[in-house]
């Protein structure tokens, strides 16, 4: 039995797996405070709490419940180190312009130069869509079954969602959709669903 | 016995666990052909091939030699997941506002927005290394001994040196010099410059 701060994707993770798990919501204000920031030196969410270890970054969570419960990493060492090196490339690779993307609109959304700038940051997310759309061709998933790398990547698309740019690969659409209409998802998607309704927030 | 392409973190690694490696040199023009793009789909280095395994991005890479080398993993289960905490902290946290310093300067160096966008891009970076210096404190690495987490992190933070901004931080320029006085990271370091100075290019 874990305990964590409300995050769709470590949900995802726990239903994948099989797992039961305790939710514990953080407020923005909270965040950054120094009880949140004892968990996480950056402020942010998720944190990850199981018996006297406490993790922070998704990353890193995603990996360590994938590597302690079968479901999320094959079982022969290259299978494995393969999905891992798609995580990192989800986090180092393909969600870097996506930040950069939400900073444009978030934090320079009224500033005079953000409407001729953002052309060219929407065209450097588009150079990792098309690479990421002609690897995965025809495949169902990033590297044979379904993995904790997958699990990141689509995280990361998801954020794409609403600017549009998804649309123009219509793979990774595909990509996405089959993610989502995982079991696992849907179940991870419901429990926070009703978080959001006031029910309460275990899972 | 590996083979990689050029890369000075993957080289300091393999310096750290004390195992011999083989280098392999990607021209900028060659990084963008199908005989590398099937090794990474990003046309990016590092890549890694050992045996019939390839892998491609710095933190997978680096994780798969911490973990069959000893040397860059804490052997407790607790220390382990922390040290790759670090190593999701680096490139999920810290390096994502140092890239964009980045594509500011050489994708939109020439932009007429540049010069007054600059300081908020700057500030971005200035919130991660003020949060990542507190969590140091007095603190030699990011938890207890030297693990591949400081190693990433310290890779990271190389990439802010022409901007001047870690001078803002001492505390963190200490760290640097610290990682960078290391005998592995020394003999990476003289092992590059020689391959830099046309010499051949193994280690």
């Amino acid at each position: 039995h874990s305990r964590w701060a409300r995050d769709s994707r470590v949900r995802w993770a726990f239903e994948e797996v099989g797992q039961p798990y305790d939710v514990r919501l953080v407020s923005f204000a909270a965040m950054k405070q120094p009880a949140h920031l004892a968990l996480n030196p950056f402020g942010q969410i998720p944190t990850y709490e199981e018996g006297g270890l406490a993790l922070f970054e998704t990353g890193s969570i995603l990996l360590h419940i994938a590597e302690h419960h079968a479901g999320l990493l094959p079982k022969d060492a290259g299978g494995r180190a393969r999905a891992i090196t798609w995580m990192f490339a989800a986090v180092s690779t393909v969600e870097p312009p996506i930040i950069e993307l939400q900073n444009a609109k978030l934090l320079e959304g009224d500033k005079p130069w953000t409407k001729e700038r953002m052309p060219g940051v929407q065209d450097r997310i588009r150079v990792r869509l098309g690479q990421l759309s002609a690897h995965l061709g025809e495949a169902d998933w990033l590297d044979g079954a379904f993995s904790v790398g997958d699990l990141m990547m689509v995280h990361v698309l998801q954020r794409l969602k609403p600017s549009g740019l998804l649309n123009e690969y219509p793979s990774l659409v595909a990509y996405v959709a089959r993610a989502e209409a995982r079991p696992a998802f849907q179940r991870a998607f419901a429990a926070q669903l009703a978080v959001f309704n006031g029910q309460k927030p275990g899972g």
